[in-house]
């Protein structure tokens, strides 16, 4: 087998096998192919597309390429594909948990204009992130619930041709997209996975057309997998919830779980939620909603965040909301706001300290925005936007202004845009 | 400017601009843009082409990228895509110069299935191809031409971008085909062009319009970089006159300017010089045929090439055609010969010796093939068909009548396919 056959069968369109994908996946990971032959066979599969058994037979090259997480339960799983203001996790997690589905969750830091679960959780005094596969294993089987972050060379053939992809300009497409998700999450060894797929300004996929076709991929790669998946297609057209920042977003968390939070982000963690619960017991989604709401109504679903934030070292009480600067953002104008741009804002939030623009960048957990009106809402001229807050000397007000848009109409902004099974 | 958003560019179908090529041509030369950048932009180019504006810059950008030879006078060239058979140059370039158009002609050798015209000149005792430029200058200016093999630094960005093709399916694209022979011949200094575009099964080229397409591409370059060029698209379904191998190419090209030569290629030279002498001048193609004719019947272009032969130091009395073994090739059945799968006659005599396979092998210049049957020939059961000359113990008689069909019905064989101006 050459890869340059390989190549050549993707440049004309035609279907790879099993044994290619295997072929230049292995060949890869050993430095066996080089760089500029794989790079030529990504941007082929970027216009030339991939049909599914050839997207199902990629992801499994590549979560078979290194470690693999053998879980002898009935593991749950959620995934997003990014979002601003998203902190569905630190809600849903311990919901499902309270109703015997087992979380075994290895999550990502933030990079860019999202954030991440892990810096969100280490934003809380002494948790820890970083726990060995028995502890792991004990705290799950224990409390049905741990959150670490990803240390394990986990699907390595993934993360070397996301860098290549990276710099190639083949981030963009379908197949890879979700090839490159669900190989994680296989060798991760979920058994049920609940999609949540972003769709909107803040979002990588800007339109609902190729959020659904992600979505549908994913879902077919997971039957193939024989993985229990449902993709869910959600409103990212604004910030999710009010709050941006590390801290900021597990106090809303907090409220959410005490019945107390804002609208969207309560709705969304109860409608992925019911899924997570829906496809791991095998129940329909009405009576895995009909659980959920009780959990959290219950103040069950608080009391397993407190006990999951203890188990992992973590001291709730310490968490406190603090920072040198507040930039408080006013209206120039009247009328009902109708487009943010989420991304911009997101890209705010970090230059404000809450995210990296760089890997290594130092995280400030007190740094963020809280929204004080979303898309919908009527303004008066002079009325507060938003709170920035931040330790540094950056006036980013204009900048929040300019990613807002006032006009005097309504817009449609429904929150959950369509499910995939 | 980046190379990653000239890669995005071409991947949505965009056009690059003169400066965006340039950055990218420039800086693989410099090693200042890594090879899986061009790679993925290569590919991007063949799945979604570029248009005439670009494949002009592109040309022109590796034309400028190394060594270029400025002729004082209004130089003619002909470059042909490579056939089995083809001598033509060395019966055009004595007829053209007989008819005061001055030929620089930096040629190459031969690789694969085709021949080169410095094989066959070198064939000759004493024959020298490497001149310095003085000499090259001096030589054409005192006879009005000079054929000698290109050393110089002659447009090494297509060089290194023809490498990287050649490992990543990147070789069939005509706006990269296009580029790459019209970057040398600009390069070359050619004022008036001559393209002889192959088509059939002896011939990069499969089909007339794959064909029509690369010569209409050319053509829209040379107009682009002011040089006068046609582009003639040639039968290549069968091997160009009777002899292949490179001193039996020499022996048939003389015969051709006696006026003993076979139909085919006496007519497709005619065509050709017609096509150069024109152009030149600046004369319409009759009157240039005319002339042609006439130097060709006085002897005029016999006495061109002699002298041609003997100022780069040649002695043509020394040139005579002998071989250890004869391997005669006899017709198993009757019929007209219908189709000649050219390109595999090619390879047997590469393998008989008259050609490289690989592009260090030595050449065996009596090696080759003298054909006695083409296509529309009538065959009786017996008939000789070709005879196989070689120094090696090598049977590839099954070869050859494998490489051959024969059935019923003559076939359409016209000579002259099109002519692009």
């Amino acid at each position: 087998m050459r890869m340059y056959d390989i190549i050549e069968k993707k440049k004309n369109k035609l279907s790879l096998t099993k044994e290619e994908i295997e072929f230049f996946v292995n060949g890869y990971v050993a430095n066996e192919i080089p760089d500029y032959q794989v790079s030529s066979l990504l941007m082929a599969i970027v216009l030339n597309g991939m049909d599914d058994l050839e997207v199902t037979n990629l992801t499994l090259a590549m979560a078979n390429s290194g470690d693999k997480l053998n879980l002898n339960f009935n593991a749950v799983d959620k995934h997003s594909t990014g979002g601003v203001g998203d902190k569905t996790t630190l809600i849903i997690t311990p919901i499902v948990a309270c109703l015997d589905c087992k979380v075994a969750k290895m999550s990502g830091k933030g990079l860019g204009y999202t954030g991440g679960t892990i810096d969100k959780l280490e934003s809380i005094p002494g948790f820890k992130v970083q726990l060995d596969d028995d502890k792991f294993i004990n705290q799950i089987n224990d409390i049905n619930v741990s959150i670490i972050s990803q240390t394990k060379n986990i699907a390595p053939a993934d993360k070397k041709i996301y860098a290549l992809r990276d710099v190639t300009a083949t981030v963009e497409s379908i197949p890879l997209i979700a090839s490159s998700i669900m190989s994680k999450k296989i060798a991760s060894g979920a058994k049920n996975l609940v999609l949540d797929i972003k769709v909107g300004s803040g979002a990588f996929m800007k339109n609902l057309i190729d959020a659904s076709k992600l979505g549908q991929t994913m879902v077919n790669i997971g039957k193939n997998a024989s993985i229990n998946t449902v993709a869910i297609l959600t409103n990212m057209n604004e910030p999710l919830g009010n709050n941006i920042g590390n801290n900021l977003e597990v106090l809303e968390a907090i409220e959410v779980l005490k019945g107390n939070g804002p609208k969207d982000l309560t709705d969304i963690s109860i409608e992925l939620a019911s899924y997570m619960v829906s496809i791991t017991k095998n129940i329909n989604y009405e009576e895995a909603k009909t659980k959920v709401i009780e959990v959290l109504d219950s103040g069950k679903a608080l009391n397993k965040f407190y006990e999951l934030v203890k188990y992992q070292g973590g001291d709730i009480s310490k968490l406190n909301h603090t920072s040198k600067y507040e930039y408080k953002v006013y209206s120039k104008k009247s009328g009902y706001i109708t487009k943010m741009d989420t991304a911009k804002i997101g890209k705010i939030s970090s230059m404000l300290g809450a995210g990296r623009i760089k890997k290594d960048d130092l995280i400030d957990y007190n740094a963020g925005i809280v929204l004080n009106k979303k898309i919908n809402d009527y303004v008066n001229k002079n009325d507060l936007l938003a709170t920035l807050y931040t330790d540094k000397k950056i006036d980013l007000i204009n900048d929040y202004l300019d990613s807002i848009e006032i006009t005097d109409n309504k817009v449609n902004n429904d929150l959950i845009l369509g499910v995939i099974k």
